[in-house]
């Protein structure tokens, strides 16, 4: 699919070798000359000229990023150290061999949700794995993550969240790390059932050729083949602290939504959190236990209204947007007998006598109603099977089979009625 | 305190047996004639007249409660029944003997927050207990409520905010109710050094000579001793599930802040805090396992947005505004060894190796660095003690003591340095 001698995906395969991660004034630098260019300069084959300086400087105060005058003199010191060992054809044939492919921002399937990132955009994505149909678009796309030393209760909800996802079609996103990402990619395979379908993306900080942490290898090759794993970085690169906390920034930028479900007070996952937030992106928060140091960081984005409480992947699937708009269901708990009634009739059932039979007179005065309402209350509770007339003219209330069928609110009800005064608390 | 014999507060405590709670014609006939001409027409002893009808319609409308022309003709029939049983005097007598007091709007001592109920504000409170400093302003009153079969998860929240707030100078007011509720009294109390405090007010739908639920008798007998309660129906009224769901309503209104610590997806502690939302007071919700059903409600009102995340009593504090305004220190997780340091550091410490040494030239190159900017930083990260000159000229990283205190953040650093690539999680 990646011609591997175009000019421009070899220039962007160096620059992404030679430029970190959000490197803004190389991504200006290419961004204002084209990457053939900008590798020109950036490799000091070409000199850039005033205007070029220029346009670069006003680039990046464009995008609020505060700069030196000598930024491009700076950037360029920077990249000189490293500017004897770029072979991007090398890399190329690295990728070519693991069946991969180069996204630049000039082909027709680069993901336009990561453009979002601006300046920190990468210069390019390096790809493998399942391929055929491309990179899902945003709305399909929800990153799963969290802490390396996630508990049982994460890896449950990672679990189910992932699980969940996969079955409504979405893509789960995630670092490849231990913990929560790898449950993530792990529940995303098992739960995908179709070969064609795309359940797991892997973005790692390292080159795609690597498998990082090497705990997880087997869990990355499977992601390779039955997902994709996809870096900025190029082949046989190293994750560094750097790249860790940049990676981070991809996932956020290519989901629609992300996802925290186990994280520190102080956390990585957060850090993708706020850089979702960052882009206009949804952040979804698990809730937990208070006393697990694991969930404080989720608290902390709820608290912070940094993210919207999540507890399935149904709620997830709201957060994307159109594809996922769903109608959530209430949880099937039991109506309680009363539901559904007025104020009125409310009073009225609560007045009723359980066992001994009462007045008209009687149930108007402790239920605070007029003659008239009592006697019109009563015929609908004796319709809904919940008031009966007793031998001598009075009424109680009617203790129902716990099974029976109410017509009022056509549906079963499975506990039962014989306490009087219970509050539902 | 109270003037028995007062004949406002004699027609208050006679109102407060005719009107059911939240009896908006009864309120605003209240309103528009006082209390002794209210009694005197809800008991049919006068007539309303035109002029007076029409000024209780207005005021109804102007509440925005539709009501039918006949509104009040309806409501003299719904409190004919009750006439006959009206002995206010007896029910005065009664609260004496318990030692109570009768507050009334005409009081000083009446607790202004609660005119934010406007036409469902009760028509009295009657009160009992350690009444001697009153009841306690609204920035100090805190609502902690939740499920009635709350699991070990609550009761435990619900002990620890109940005792932090107290210790804050909070006063913690709930329903009396078994699970979270009792737990929430129970705990106030313990948590109270000082018998002049106020830990906690228990807000009964029933009158406050009864004890109900029996189980909590004792709770309830320590609560009116070294706390309050407080009801706006009569002595001897029954809890009924009208009163239930209107005495949430008085809870909400008297509490600057309202907390739900458990609750179901259906509960009584949603309705409180919707009522808290309506009257524009703070609601906290305590988020616990998305496994737990007992949890649902609380997550729901965090996903509505209707409550703010809350883990521990300074937070919540932090609700109930100026009086509980605290600076929230961060949780005491140990800072990483990289906490502080710049993008270039960053960069230049996961560029250094960990055992063998290594060249400023190839720095340069891993880290993406000018030569000048690895001198430099070289130098920062050795006054750190993060970097080492080794004994060939070259550098690598310094493992430090494991408690060795940084110069750079000033904070001992508790845990092994000596893995490079590692992310946080």
């Amino acid at each position: 699919m990646t011609n591997f001698s175009d000019p421009t995906v070899v220039a962007r395969a160096a620059l992404s070798r030679l430029f970190e991660p959000s490197d803004t004034v190389g991504l200006a630098l290419t961004l204002a000359s084209g990457p053939i260019d900008a590798l020109r300069i950036a490799t000091g084959r070409i000199s850039a000229g005033t205007t070029l300086t220029l346009e670069i400087a006003g680039l990046l105060e464009a995008q609020g990023i505060s700069t030196r005058p000598q930024a491009l003199g700076d950037a360029l010191e920077r990249w000189r150290p490293r500017v004897a060992d770029l072979a991007p054809e090398r890399d190329l044939a690295t990728l070519e061999r693991l069946g991969g492919i180069l996204l630049t921002p000039e082909c027709d399937e680069w993901p336009k949700a990561i453009d979002d990132l601006q300046l920190s955009a990468p210069s390019c994505l390096w790809v493998r794995g399942n391929y055929s149909r491309g990179i899902p678009e945003l709305n399909r796309m929800v990153a799963v993550v969290g802490s390396r030393d996630s508990t049982a209760y994460g890896a449950g909800m990672t679990g189910d969240l992932a699980a969940g996802l996969v079955t409504r079609g979405y893509t789960v996103v995630s670092g490849g790390a231990y913990g929560i990402d790898a449950q993530a990619h792990r529940s995303a395979l098992a739960a995908a059932q179709d070969e064609r379908a795309m359940p797991t993306i892997g973005v790692t900080a390292c080159g795609i050729d690597r498998y990082y942490p090497a705990g997880n290898e087997q869990l990355l090759r499977e992601t390779a083949r039955r997902g994709m794993l996809i870096a900025e970085v190029p082949p046989g690169s190293s994750p560094t602290r750097w790249r860790f906390l940049q990676r981070n920034r991809l996932i956020a930028g290519l989901c629609a939504v992300t996802v925290v479900v186990e994280a520190r007070w102080r956390s990585g996952a957060l850090n993708t959190a706020h850089h979702a937030a960052g882009l206009g992106r949804s952040v979804g928060a698990v809730p937990g236990s208070v006393y697990s140091a694991n969930s404080a960081g989720c608290h902390r984005l709820l608290r912070e209204g940094s993210a919207v409480c999540v507890t399935d992947a149904a709620e997830i699937a709201e957060l994307a947007g159109p594809m996922g708009s769903v109608t959530l269901p209430e949880p099937d708990e039991a109506p309680a007998v009363h539901d559904g009634l007025t104020v009125e009739d409310l009073l009225l059932l609560d007045a009723l006598p359980v066992r001994a039979s009462t007045t008209i007179d009687k149930l108007a005065s402790v239920a605070g109603l007029s003659i008239r309402d009592v006697l019109a209350g009563l015929s609908r509770l004796e319709l809904s099977t919940l008031a009966q007339r007793t031998d001598d003219g009075g009424w109680r209330r009617d203790t129902p089979h716990p099974y029976s069928r109410r017509p009022h609110n056509n549906s079963t009800n499975s506990s039962s009625n014989s306490s009087n005064n219970s509050e539902k608390g």
